[in-house]
């Protein structure tokens, strides 16, 4: 987006851009919950927004574009939950993840933004702009979960196993977890997963010293 | 279906019901393939269906109606996929299981299909239908799974561990790869998912003396 958009203007000013913007995502976020992705307009984003619709096309080439900010924005929110803090024990670190991403309840806005997400991946398998958007995102969560694993080696608290090879399992596995929440009404899904990934750190990547 | 349906007659018989459903699933298949759940209309599948449209309107309400059958054919064959042989060993079995769907690579009517099922999916937030045909489904294949680990119990080739709670580990970690493989472009995550469950399942479930 240009930097003289009205939209975004003041952004790192006053503010007020940033709260339009924070205002359409919400307003796209009611919209695609209320309408899930195939029914869902400018228009009907329009409807939750408080400013006019012409100024979302301003902006947006139309619903898709719109969409593709909008997963950026939600997928920096899950970014937020697995923020790095150097120098903490990366298994307490790997445990407060879990803690986060698979809590037994899920408020109404975790729920909303899962569930988002999960209709947004269900068009990349047919749409490239989509498919790119999300290895990028699933690349990046993996990159930090990789760097937790890496540093728990350095720390001794781990095994010297494959990073990226663990990330990978822990990202899909949380993946799966937060997919089957949002599509199913399986109540156990959560808390069994939440209980065998920590037995799988425990027995995988705890040094004997500390499991 | 009412059974004097003429989509379905001789399903039973002469087996020329089934091929004409076998040929709209098919279609399905193929429209959902190109256009994606969200342009997807029930002129679409009839362009790649040899009888008319209005045959496909004779036997469903609409497009969802469609698909909700075609979903239940799209998991059936999945479910084919972890058939049981009681007489095996469980071990032997569950690893035959992540060797048809982890596969290392994916042949392209198999791809079709897992990109078919988490497009429908991506419905299921927002849709109750939807959710209660992954309810349906995935209670079915964590059933499946879950009477592998228990004969592995029964065998003494497995610990003795819950096995709700693995079957559903094991679900969510498939369920999980399978739709990263279609919804991004990393080319790691199906191998590195098989080798970390092989070693969740060794260092969980496998008894001392068969580890």
């Amino acid at each position: 987006m240009p930097e003289s958009d009205p939209l975004y203007e003041g952004r790192n000013g006053d503010g007020s851009g940033n709260e339009t913007r924070a205002a359409l995502m919400e307003a796209t976020y009611k919209a695609l919950s209320e309408y899930g992705y195939a029914d869902l307009t400018v228009e009907r984003i329009g409807e939750e927004f408080e400013k006019s619709v012409s100024l979302i096309y301003h902006h947006y080439d139309g619903k898709d574009a719109l969409l593709v900010d909008f997963l950026d924005t939600m997928l920096d929110r899950l970014e937020a939950d697995i923020a790095l803090d150097e120098h903490e024990n990366a298994h307490v670190h790997l445990r407060a993840l879990f803690d986060r991403v698979l809590s037994p309840s899920l408020d109404d806005e975790r729920y909303a933004m899962i569930s988002a997400i999960t209709e947004l991946r269900g068009q990349a398998p047919h749409d490239e702009t989509y498919r790119e958007q999300f290895t990028r995102s699933d690349r990046l969560l993996h990159d930090r979960i990789a760097e937790i694993v890496r540093r728990g080696i350095d720390q001794g608290v781990f095994r010297d196993v494959d990073p990226d090879r663990t990330a990978e399992m822990l990202l899909v596995t949380i993946n799966g977890a937060m997919t089957e929440r949002v599509t199913t009404t399986n109540e156990a899904t959560v808390r069994a997963v939440r209980h065998e990934l920590d037995e799988y750190v425990r027995l995988r990547l705890l040094d004997d010293e500390h499991s």
